[in-house]
């Protein structure tokens, strides 16, 4: 009877979907690490005796600003490869 | 009966959705996180001696502003590994 | 029995849709980088002889801020040709 | 029995979706490079002497920018002209 | 029968949602662009006599800014008059 949509089907298309809505996360970061990209160009081309100092600091922060996109890819990759919601369901289904 | 869609699934199958919502929040910190990078690099270039507070107060601020973000995760992880909707329905049908 | 919709169909439609807002992602870098493009294109004008500091601080930066709509690709990618969650409710059917 | 929506069709009419999706992540490098067009012209209007460093900077950086933008309508594509999700289905109902 | 949903009409609507939602990618250009016209316009005001050089700037930037706006609506119009889904479909069911 592989020919209804059941309940494990609606869980899975339903992480598909979970999964695409999480990388939208990826839009903060993106805009984030570009300003900081630009500051230290800018200021690169300024002091550019200073550009190990400003490099470092631009990335230090940079690495902050990665943290939700990866929170984002991290749910993302629970809901398409250890999908914790299905395993939930076939227990209590049993 | 397993080849029907019931109330357990559709809770969970909306928590795989509610929790890639939930991780759209990262988009703030991720923003947040990179214009004070930028602000940081800036700092530095122009006081390079004065780098280790430049760079303390900028990591003071983006652990700040990372909590909405991880309120997100939490949220999802919630969603995902302790779901306690499924279990108040599961109360509720007895 | 191939005309109505089962569970399988159900999965794969969805992940359509997960591919395509994995992909919104892709606003984040591309607002940022851009403003890196504008930052450095202004630095080069006013310091024309640090043009390859300036740009190199420019890429590398553009190089982090691009992680977060290389994650979103993948994420539609792995949705698009080798979906984990067909695969999932395979096993599961048996 | 054309005459009813089968797993097919749902799966090619989530893929009009996903595709439409897809070219959101469009907002970023339209934003992005017009700052950085607009960064250039303030540029040149101050160093016309500059311009061909300006124009170059600001082009490489738009390219960088453009990335996330192709990455979107190459998914839609994917999902419009060679769909795998269809093909996916097909081998698994036979 | 033509009084029924088939599957038929459902690519074509789905697809009429994917045309609309690709134009949102017109957000970005609009923004962008505009912002590069004000800058060019504050350039001209400063530096009437680099007119020229400021205007071909802003234009050359605007025209990378418009591509994916354009690629938003290349994707629309493959949708709504050359709609390869529906092609697609009609062979499968032959």
């Amino acid at each position: 009877m592989e020919n209804q949509i059941d309940g494990r089907a609606l869980i899975l298309a339903c992480s598909a979907i979970g999964a695409g809505l999480a990388m939208i996360a990826g839009i903060g970061p993106g805009i984030g690490q570009g300003y900081a990209a630009g500051k230290g160009a800018e200021a690169v081309g300024r002091q550019p005796e200073a550009q190990s100092d400003v490099v470092r600091t631009m990335l230090l922060g940079a690495a902050v600003a990665e943290t939700t996109g990866i929170y984002g890819l991290i749910v993302a990759i629970i809901l398409l490869f250890a999908n914790p919601l299905i395993s939930t369901y076939m227990n209590l289904i049993g």
